[in-house]
Parts: structure tokens; C-alpha cells; sequence
């Protein structure tokens, strides 16, 4: 019988890397297995009381549309909050999303043509991949390296990709999923490449909240000059460990970029009242909250960090930033690895869930022995993983160092 | 100094018609003038106290992704409310979605090729084109007529639009902006039209609950025999009055659609938690809500058509469902009208604001006589509302009868 076929792009969305082996979880934890997440990027932390009692003390009849740009009272909190951080910007630079990934769907589409070419160094955030095929817009990977923790490729790199093509470069800062935080200087260089060649600069800043060791972030709103390049894509879901809230935001000084955002922001009429509310609460968290939750994720990067980097063969850079490492294991191929850990492995009646990196990678073959782990869990249960793991990779038949 | 240029897609997403008029609106407002806004679906009916006791009960610490096809429980108690309508589907063949929006453009670019075309009849949802814009679909209109109450086109007039690029059929029932609400007949016609070229039917039915007269509605899903064809588009806006949700769904039983519109939703992550566990209190919503709903208007739907009618020149059919109507004025160009009550004209300090029917139409020329009203107001708004509009058309330069 004939039936109507899905589109070309229904066939060529690409599913989403970390929810390939979720069967395989299901099935491990069906078979009375414990399973540590470290998949995804789903923090354990609690979100703010504020903002969850802005929620509970909601005070209104009518569960009603607001602006498609987001309501001024949450955007002027919202100003109050950029400028806290010196972006210099007023409530009209922004446009309210419906979390970050409308954010980056939206700027796509309004700043690079159907065909058109983005850069993102690699390994990157596997999701900017379906955000891409939904706007018909070319992916240029640019390769980083573990060696050096993942830092910003060469702008020589950069060079040798850019055709009259390119529109714009994604940076992830601090980076998912390398937890990699740019310096002022290679964001320096991406500025006068951007200035050079009339490209955007996305700055995808989702975990800005998160930089370690007393070290600053820097974003590219921070430089002078670049206010007409500079997209900032923005979502409360890492900083307010508030990731069902879907809200985000897209922040730009430049006007065409904002109205024109703003026109398919009316297509999909508003984003969520009752979020906003919570969200211009949330601007009031008092800095003891990021305090805490910051020492705590120092603790498990540094516990990860130390655990991955004691198993033999294992190697993990010490990233400045987010909630994330990408470590290289003594596999050939850390899918099949991942799978295995799950299929076939326990360590009293526990086992790990892994991202493999290559799906964070675009260029075929890369990151093939490299696996992205997000550390969510609280320390008893990360060192519980990581004991899991070092038994796992002792015993694993497809090891490749003796 | 060169800049960076926004894509064409960016220039070329149409601005939302019913926010065209709001600089003159909001001019009128500075100068004193009370305006009643007929130009928005935005009810003010109340929403649910179910669904607001739901939110301000909210029992968690971390404010959570949910799964990206909607959570279990929500799914489950959905399908308990699709069921009892007749539907007769199971919870995998749901998928949420934020808003209604969300749930067009995915089922747009999971089933439409780029280039190839849907057809629709118009006036049809100003936004169709935004979300055809943003997919790279071409809009195939075909007029239905004010005679009529905008009833169904003849199936020779849609066979007549008919390539090997046409893909699929939307209708809106209880229609936005006509409020037409199809027959069994009128269903049954584009039934077999679908099965004989393999045509998707999109039926949005955001206003299924509005219903008049007594009159039944009848969704596609009732109809034998097109369950790979159907996609049904839905909302809890609406029916809730719950605009600011943001919550929707896409129904259908053909599981390449459903499996494939999955990876869009992956790709973003996660609908709303809050409103996930609003939308599941909502089900459970009362009978004596929707028939107290309903009541009020039926009352609005008659006060309106009836006034409107008795205006010397004015034309109204009298809609089955949604809580608009598209009323025939008598005036060369209702873009202009709508423009000259607001700036120029007031009754006692007040005037109206409505949202031409050209932002409906996307064939030139057509509606240009044409305004969409929504009775989103109580009856007393109302009937000043039609007080102004009365002498506004008599005091009207550009009126076309004497």
C-alpha cells in the first residue's frame, strides 16, 4: 500500500550521540545492574530556592502569551545581570528563547544562508550538528587536540578553511564537551579574524558560571570593536541547574541580528510566562550559591580528573571550565568500549554510561579512542564509577596497551 | 565599515500580521485612548485552577530535563484524554512539543521536502507562512470564500493545485481566522484526496474544545483508514486558556513520522517540566469548566456576528467554532481602516484594534475588504467595541458604500 514518505531531512536528522546506548542501559539496569551516569549533562545540583518559589507563589488567572521577545520586567533583570559581567548591553540586545537551543536554531537562521558554512572547532557540542541540518547550514570542523587540552586550533587553521562561504564561527566557552575555558588571547585572535573576514562569532556561553581555579572568563562581549559580530547564545538550564526550564537567550548589539531573530520569535509566538517569572527571580541567587556549587564541581573535576589520569593508559586533560572532560582510554574504538562496559560488564553488580566522543567529532575517524564523561554525580558515587571503570578497562578483551 | 549580513531567510521570515497595527495602537494608548484589542487569540478566560494549583504544588529540587518526546506520565494522561475524544492511539504515538508552533514546524520539516509544497485553505494561520519560511516549504493557498463561511474549497479546486510536489494538506479546525468548523463530509473529501496522491493531512486542531450550536467535532483521526496520512497539530493554548505554556503535541500513528520528528525534538532536548506537570493536571480539568467556557462564547460569538451584521454594509457569517471571525467591511482597503481607527478616529475616548485579513491571505489581493476579530473580550468590551466600529464606518473617508 503507497504511503506518503518523510523528508530528506526527517531521514537525515541526525539522533542524538548521547542517547545511542541508552538501550544498553535500559537493558543493564533491567538485569539489576546499577548504572553512574556520566553521559549526560543533567547536573545533580538543586536549583535555587528563589526560583523555585518564585514558581510556587505564581500569582495570576490568566496563563497568558507574553512578548515574543521575552517580557520587558525579565529582560531588564536581565540586563542588570549582563552588565554586572561588563557586557555593556540594554533590555532591547535581547531576545528570549526557548532555552539555549532555540537561541542557536534562531541565530543560524538569521545570520547564515542555506548552503552557507559555520566553523566549530572539534570535538563540539553534538546538538549544533541537528541545529545545523535543520537550517541547511554546512558545518566546517576544525580539529582540536587533546595534547594540549583542547585549545583553540591555530587561527592558521582557521584561515586555511574560511571561503566566501564562511559566515560565522561557534565557540562553546567554557567548552562542551572539552570543558576547555578560552583565553583572552586566542579570543583575541578569533576577534581580528572575525573583524578580517565579516564573519559572527557565536559565543555559545551556557556554563559561563563555571571556570575553576580563581581563573576568569572572558567573553567576546568583553572586547571592543566587535559589537556587530558578536552573537551571545545563552540558557539558565547549567547555571541555575534549571535545565526543564527551556530558557535561554540570544544577545547581540547588532540590530539587523536582533530584529530580524525577533521575526521568527513571532512565528513561534512567546516564550514560557511562568520560566520568565522564575528566571527573573533567579537573577537575585546570592553568591553564596555559585560559590558552593563551584567548589563542589572542583572537587569532582578534581577527583575525575586524578581517578582517569591514575588508570594506566588513561589520559585526561585538567579543564578550566563547565562540567565535562573528554578523556583518551587504551581502547580502538571507545564505542564499542562504552557498549561493552554496559552488555558486558559489572563491578559488584555496577557499571558506567559514557558518551563516545565520536559523537562530539564530525571528521569521520576522529576521537575514535576518546569518551566524554560529565561529572553530575556527587563524589561517593563518581569514585564508585571510576572504580567500575579502572576494573573495566583491565579486563576489557579490546584493550590496545598491555 | 563592513559588517557581517544577516541571511535571507532573515529578511525574507514575514513579520506577524497581527502585530503590524501595534506602533498605531500603542500611539493611540499614549494619547489617552482606551483600545479594545480584537486583533489577538490571547483569551481571557481563566485558566484552569487545576492546572495553577499543579504549578504552585510543584515537589522537586532540580528543575530537570524530561524526556524529548514529553514524559510518561504526561503521555499517559494525554492519551487518556485523546481516547475518550475517540482517538484511539497509544503514547508513543505522541509526541510533545513546545506549543502548538513547535509541533507545526517539526511536522513540517519531518514530512515536507525542501521546495516541495502543502496546501492550504485561506485564510489560513498568518504564522503557516513563518513555519514554511523557516522549513523551506512553498505554500500552495486556495481560496475559500466569505459567501460560503469559508467552507471547504471544491476537491476540484485542490486537485487542480495538485503536482509531484505536493505533499501534504493543513487544515485548521475549528479554522483560525474563519472559525469554520469542517463537516464529516468536508473530512471524508480530503480523506480520499489524500489516499489517491499520498498526501500528508495536517490537522490543527488548537481550537478542537470551541465547538457551537451543538455541533460535533470530527478530527481525522475519526476516519478510517488514513492513519499513515494524518498528523494531528495540537496545543494546550487554547483549550486551557494556557497560551503561555508553551506545551503542545504531534499525534500520529505513522511511526516513520513519529521516529523521525524524534531527533527534531532530541536536537532541542526537552519540552517544559513545569508545564508537563500543569498539562497533566489538566485533563482532569472538569466538564463544567468547558461547558461554562463554551457558554460564554456562544454569547460572545452571537453578540458580535448579530452587531456586526446589523452595520450598514458589513457582512459576518456566523462561525461553528474557535472564537473568531473574518467579517467583510464596507471599505476599498481594510489595512488602511484598521490603520485610520486607531490613529484618527475615537468614540468617547475609545477605539478598536483589529488585525486586517490580507495577514490571512496569501494570494495578492485577496481579503483586502476583510478583518479578523477574535471575542476574546466579556460581552460589555464587546459591545463598546462594536459601538466604536459602527461609527467608525459611517465617519470613514475611504468607505466604498453610500
Amino acid at each position: 500500500m503507497p504511503m506518503p514518505e518523510i523528508s530528506e531531512k526527517g531521514i537525515q536528522m541526525p539522533a542524538s550521540p548521547i542517547r545511542k546506548l541508552t538501550p544498553y542501559a535500559d537493558r543493564a539496569k533491567r538485569e539489576g545492574k546499577k548504572v553512574y551516569h556520566l553521559n549526560i549533562g543533567q547536573p545533580d545540583i538543586a536549583t535555587p530556592e528563589g526560583m523555585l518559589n518564585a514558581i510556587k507563589q505564581i500569582d495570576f488567572d490568566v496563563w497568558a502569551y507574553t512578548p515574543s521577545e521575552g517580557t520587558l520586567s525579565y529582560r531588564n533583570k536581565l540586563t542588570e545581570y549582563y552588565n554586572k559581567l561588563g557586557y555593556n548591553i540594554a533590555p532591547e540586545d535581547i531576545l528570549v528563547t526557548v532555552g539555549g537551543s532555540e537561541a542557536i536554531t534562531i541565530a543560524m537562521q538569521t545570520c547564515v544562508n542555506e548552503g552557507d558554512e559555520i566553523i566549530i572547532p572539534e570535538p563540539f557540542y553534538a546538538n549544533y550538528n541537528g541545529f545545523a541540518c535543520m537550517s541547511n547550514v554546512v558545518v566546517k570542523p576544525i580539529l582540536s587536540y587533546i595534547e594540549n587540552g583542547f585549545a583553540l586550533p591555530p587561527i592558521t587553521a582557521f584561515e586555511q578553511l574560511i571561503t566566501a562561504k564562511t559566515k560565522a564561527i561557534i565557540i562553546c566557552n567554557p567548552n562542551n564537551p572539552t570543558g576547555y575555558l578560552y583565553s583572552k588571547e586566542e579570543l583575541d585572535a578569533l576577534k581580528q579574524l572575525c573583524l578580517k573576514y565579516d564573519l559572527f562569532l557565536f559565543s555559545d556561553e551556557a556554563y559561563r558560571e563555571f571556570c575553576y581555579d580563581g581563573r576568569e572568563f572572558i567573553s567576546p562581549m568583553h572586547l571592543d570593536g566587535l559589537d556587530e559580530n558578536v552573537v551571545v547564545l545563552d540558557t539558565l538550564s547549567k547555571r541555575y541547574s534549571a535545565c526543564g526550564a527551556r530558557l535561554g537567550c540570544i544577545i547581540t548589539k547588532n540590530k539587523k541580528v536582533i530584529g530580524s531573530a525577533l521575526k521568527f520569535a513571532q512565528a513561534r509566538l512567546s516564550p514560557g510566562m511562568v520560566e520568565q517569572i522564575a528566571g527573573t527571580a533567579a537573577v537575585d541567587t546570592p553568591d553564596s550559591y555559585f560559590e558552593a556549587v563551584n567548589k563542589e564541581y572542583t572537587l569532582r573535576r578534581n577527583t575525575l580528573v586524578s581517578r582517569l589520569n591514575a588508570i594506566d593508559g588513561v589520559f585526561c586533560p585538567n579543564p578550566g571550565g563547565a562540567f565535562y572532560v573528554v578523556a583518551r582510554f587504551p581502547v580502538d574504538d571507545a564505542d564499542a568500549f562504552c557498549q561493552w562496559i554496559l552488555e558486558s560488564f559489572a563491578h559488584g553488580g555496577e557499571t558506567v554510561m559514557m558518551a563516545p566522543a565520536t559523537g562530539f567529532y564530525s571528521s569521520p575517524g576522529s576521537g575514535k579512542n576518546e569518551v566524554r564523561m560529565a561529572y553530575v554525580l556527587n563524589i561517593d558515587d563518581l569514585n564508585k564509577a571510576m572504580d567500575c571503570l579502572e576494573i573495566a578497562l583491565q579486563q576489557y578483551p579490546g584493550r590496545t596497551i598491555a
